[in-house]
């Protein structure tokens, strides 16, 4: 019965994640359609509007979480939701950007079930198509923002967007730095997550705020929760690397053990299970090949050790402290209530 | 004779290139001296100032056209040339991080006689090291010029690098393009050149100018002779790509055949050579493999069609124009003296 109101809460997609949709992919449409045609083509490729020859297909890829989370902050605080737009779109770009570059670095072939750019126009132009993305995210802030805010708030927020890229590429670094050393503690691991994924979430909703209000507090009240639902999401991601099911994820079962992913369940249990357990994870991830006995003995281990029992604990914990801050942010209950839908939905999310 | 008059020419290095130098190397030390060692050890390997272990070796590579351009035009113009600095950075590592990105993306082993940041820390890696360097170039701007500057000529010079950064982007994407096309028009390649390369160079001038003066039409005026000199430059380098020696360029003669890169001469010679050398470089081209009898081949047909006395004289005009265009800009006299021995340099140089 647990399984079927967990699937329930899954397949409803909560409110914050739809309702600024359809703005927000029709403004990231428009920024998209730039004069290089095949240019044009992958980035349009990329988010799901087009397929491969080009043909319009269907909506966006991907949950547009950073985007979302930066049009719901400027609206809790009693912003004007047309003035986050650029914000939330440069979010979502440099988000994307990283996508398409991570996607070389991991040498992934698909990614939403479909080819991912480098698969398709080869690494030089991925590449490419990648650091444009990523222009396009600087000048929606520094030309279409600066149209309807002042030099000072554009400043900040471009300010915004590059000291917390900043901290995603240090903790990207630091993530590749961390591969096949089996030492690393679990508070290095998730600092890491905080700066990979927590403050890209961080500054979507620090964003949002800044278009949204004056109030400093605020301000980083809400930069605050979204560090540290970064965090949440970036668990549940490495959960999903390993017990998420194949139809969800469109990844193996066990992907990250098959990559020898140095992710937080394996941390985890290098640091807290027996020392036979911790000798052999060791040596499995240590050899070239990874065989199917070798993730079944790997997924054992983790089961001895309670890593899922762990992972569930720490997300929940940081999802508290998300809540906890929250209160003391000045936001409608409404509102409130709309974040913790979504804290529960980051929770439990099977894809 | 002659050849001895060029050699002079050549060893002297022009004072544009040498007295601005330490002070941006002083500079850009400073800001790649960044928390994480790895990424700094990384940026200072590239950059010259460390070998692979980390020990400090010698003074920065690369000749530092763009960031010497953009502190001359500050100068040149009657601007305090300490405003120049943050935009003379943050031009230069742009551009770096390009080189760092094009390494991985030709796959090219060696750059400056020494090997490339990807061929030592991996091509994952590279590719943050590269993106870490363009975000350093966005708080060079908008923190540290910020603090000196008003809000207006901040935004005003990070909108202009951004758009350079676009159209090298784009340029670098078109010549992707045109790769393996043999029926490119040297016209089409000029315009694709003129953003790859012309770009950047136009906005060391610009930025130069803009923290300079508040004069619009010399502003105009730098950036429209910077575009020229990006030409100029890039001719110079299809040049040496295939009659460069290896001792200066550090490549093998004819590397760019070897290649097949699809560059100015090969462009030329397929647009004026008669039939019969037309279908003989393309027939060249598309093999998968080249040996010494088809390099050799296809020197002889672009020695036939003239195509180093055309190069020779396009770099020649480009150059009278980016003269011509001089003329117009209120500048001293001994400022443009040193532009016109620096648009000298560029036309001769051989590495």
């Amino acid at each position: 019965m647990e399984d079927d109101f967990i699937g329930v809460l899954v397949q409803h997609s909560p409110a914050i994640l739809e309702k600024y949709r359809v703005r927000v992919e029709d403004y990231l449409y428009m920024v998209s359609s730039v004069k290089n045609t095949e240019i044009a083509n992958a980035i349009k490729y990329h988010f799901g509007w087009l397929d491969q020859e080009g043909n319009a297909t269907s909506s966006m890829q991907g949950k547009g979480i950073r985007s979302s989370l930066c049009m719901f902050a400027c609206e809790s605080v009693g912003g004007v939701l047309d003035n986050a737009l650029q914000g939330a779109a440069a979010v979502e770009l440099v988000h994307n950007f990283s996508l398409v570059h991570d996607d070389i670095q991991d040498q992934d072939e698909e990614r939403r079930h479909r080819p991912t750019v480098w698969s398709i126009w080869g690494v030089s132009k991925a590449l490419q198509v990648g650091n444009y993305i990523r222009i396009l995210s600087d000048l929606t802030v520094k030309n279409n923002l600066n149209q309807i805010m002042d030099n000072n708030l554009t400043l900040r927020c471009t300010e915004t967007l590059s000291e917390a890229y900043l901290e995603t590429v240090e903790g990207q670094y630091l993530d590749l730095e961390y591969e096949g050393k089996l030492d690393i503690t679990t508070k290095e691991y998730l600092e890491m997550i905080s700066r990979k994924t927590g403050a890209l979430i961080g500054c979507a909703l620090k964003l949002g705020a800044l278009l949204g209000t004056a109030d400093q507090d605020t301000v980083k009240g809400m930069s605050g929760v979204g560090r540290i639902l970064g965090l949440v999401f970036q668990i549940r991601d490495d959960y999903l690397g390993i017990w998420g099911l194949e139809e969800n994820t469109g990844k193996n079962v066990a992907n990250d053990v098959r990559r020898r992913k140095n992710s937080l369940p394996i941390i985890h249990a290098l640091q807290n299970g027996t020392q036979t357990a911790v000798k052999e994870i060791s040596k499995i991830y240590r050899q070239d090949d990874i065989d199917e006995d070798d993730v079944e003995r790997v997924l054992s281990i983790l089961n001895d050790v309670g890593t899922t029992e762990y992972m569930d604990k720490l997300a929940n914990s940081y999802a508290y402290n998300a809540v906890s801050l929250l209160e003391t942010i000045k936001i409608d209950k409404v509102y409130r209530i709309e974040l913790q839908e979504l804290i529960a939905f980051l929770l439990e999310r099977e894809s």
